[in-house]
């Protein structure tokens, strides 16, 4: 049995009984019935995630992974594909978006180099599970052997494996590579059934005759390339990414070492439909951290029942929605851990029901 | 001239120059345009409203005020009214939603007496500015004099003046007082002009029943009383409360310091309401934490033009809603703050437009 499915085997669906053990705690606080909203909502499924009374955030991890895109070469995005690098290299001097917010949520992050077509020569912080140097032209042909798919997902599983023993308790997911909201799209397209057209944004900002090209290629990619919908590991080597095939694998990881994970923007959460494509069960594991822009974004979510915690017209990736998110989530975890009762606080109940 | 008109009179709508001069920063940092959304935007309010290229948010205050309501006697609460008092040792102790809350987000509480129904005996942590010993029954006449209610914003406005000189930076707004929803559904009705059933909600968690009396009440309080709509004191004295009073002083006395101000939700946002009718530029500086619940929330942020930031399903007031948004409003200014330029960072921009 390989990684991927002893991963998949290894998760279970959450047992329903700890979000009514949860319930029972939140409902002695200090406050109204059900006055916290989602903040309850989340407290109750951390409980449940980790089987924990008393679950704890202290530490925390997101992982931003990054590749190449061979479908770059169609003229699908904004920004020349040396900007992969180039951001892998500010990540790296914690001056991007995802540094300064992973800062403020007190998250470390990791910078994980799975497909960039560039040498990074063993530069220092950048964790190299280099897959290929950057994925083939989908257009023309699958983007990635099943081969080289699967040992996308196993990094995945073993980087929240290894993070998991390591004692972090929440692990975020982001992702950088030009040309990203292509194969996520198609991804997208693929596994929700929905048209391109409906699941297909202007990524970093493309004009209107871009995305006009951008929709025809994943239309004339999927007809090329005929991923089948139900198998996951199929779709994500024929139109995918090995960010995003990383991200699956973590996502798959952190579940079966029943790890909370906040999953970011679109490419994100393509990577979760992947692992939710393999393992539904993976769905009890994942917090949704925003509802980005990207229109494909909300389908994804909605086809995995999944709701947003944040909605702040976000749309860079990274992981920065995830590291925001976190701070939220964190916030239902404190309520949880820390608030008075009833009792402890001297304070009467509900005089009417 | 009195300090509720020397306030209001110094403040001033924010300098729309400075949106310009701060998007240009934000232009230049290594992603792509526009693409942290809300947080962009966060950060050009918090440029324009001090007027400082570089914010920052070193000392954060949340204001919890509390006071009682005599309308409480039409029985339109779910709570009884010793509550308030109770919740109020809550606060002192650090027990309560709001004191958890504030301390993940860093920010300091600041507990309020501004009419409760409770002899305190100059217990250690709590401001007293008791202005009455609970409102009277508006369902009977005023819930207030005229100089009651000034004595309300007046200690508003000092109360933040007296923390802008201290040097914070940022202040929230939040209220205990059981019966508080019911005075600021008829603030909310009177001032927007909608119907009372449209902006009456569930307070704390009354049953079909209690609601229908407390729409009751609410119309046959403003039916007898007249509240004059384009006269916000009017309005606080005849059918608000100590705590809202408070709270509109607290927003007119930080505009007219130039600090912005997170309101909670339907309490924050009836105080708020009233500031407003006295001044309409406070709505620059004001940042409107979450969507409550409540249903009068919504109708009278859309009065004011405000979008709320957070939507999670929060109905506990305290200030709640005000310490996550503080949260997120922060990281708008640490991405302005800290992130690296294209020029820094050596990332190639746009190559399409």
């Amino acid at each position: 049995m390989d990684l991927i499915e002893s991963a998949a085997n290894a998760i279970k669906p959450v047992n329903p009984e700890c979000y009514s053990t949860a319930q029972r705690h939140l409902d002695n606080l200090t406050k109204p019935l059900g006055s916290l909203g989602r903040l309850e909502e989340f407290a109750r499924r951390l409980v449940a995630i980790t089987e924990n009374e008393r679950p704890s955030f202290d530490k925390k991890v997101i992982f931003t992974l990054a590749g190449d895109h061979g479908i770059v070469d169609e003229g699908v995005s904004a920004y020349p594909k040396e900007v992969t690098p180039q951001m892998v290299f500010n990540f790296l001097r914690g001056g991007a978006g995802i540094n300064v917010l992973a800062r403020h949520a007190g998250s470390e992050v990791v910078v994980v180099d799975m497909g960039v077509d560039f040498d990074f020569g063993g530069v220092e912080g950048l964790i190299d599970m280099k897959v290929m140097k950057g994925t083939r032209n989908f257009a023309k042909g699958p983007a990635m052997t099943k081969n080289e798919a699967m040992k996308c997902v196993e990094s995945g599983i073993e980087l929240a494996t290894g993070y998991a023993k390591k004692g972090y308790k929440i692990i975020g997911t982001g992702d950088m590579g030009i040309g990203n909201t292509t194969p996520s799209s198609a991804i997208a397209a693929v596994i929700t059934g929905a048209a391109v057209s409906d699941v297909t944004g202007r990524g970093t900002g493309i004009s209107d005759e871009t995305l006009v090209t951008k929709i025809r290629v994943i239309e004339n990619a999927i007809r090329l390339n005929k991923p089948d919908a139900k198998d996951g590991m199929d779709v994500l080597a024929k139109v995918g990414g090995t960010e995003i095939g990383g991200i699956a694998g973590l996502i798959l990881g952190a579940a079966s070492n029943r790890i909370p994970i906040v999953i970011d923007g679109l490419i994100s959460t393509a990577g979760a439909l992947v692992a939710y494509t393999i393992q539904p069960a993976v769905g009890d594991y994942i917090f949704a951290a925003h509802n980005s822009v990207e229109k494909g974004h909300r389908v994804m979510l909605d086809a995995m029942g999944l709701t947003p915690i944040l909605d702040l017209g976000l749309r860079l990736g990274e992981g920065t929605g995830a590291a925001l998110a976190m701070l939220v989530i964190e916030a239902g975890l404190k309520i949880y851990n820390e608030m008075a009762t009833f009792e402890e606080a001297g304070v009467s109940e509900k005089t009417e029901d």
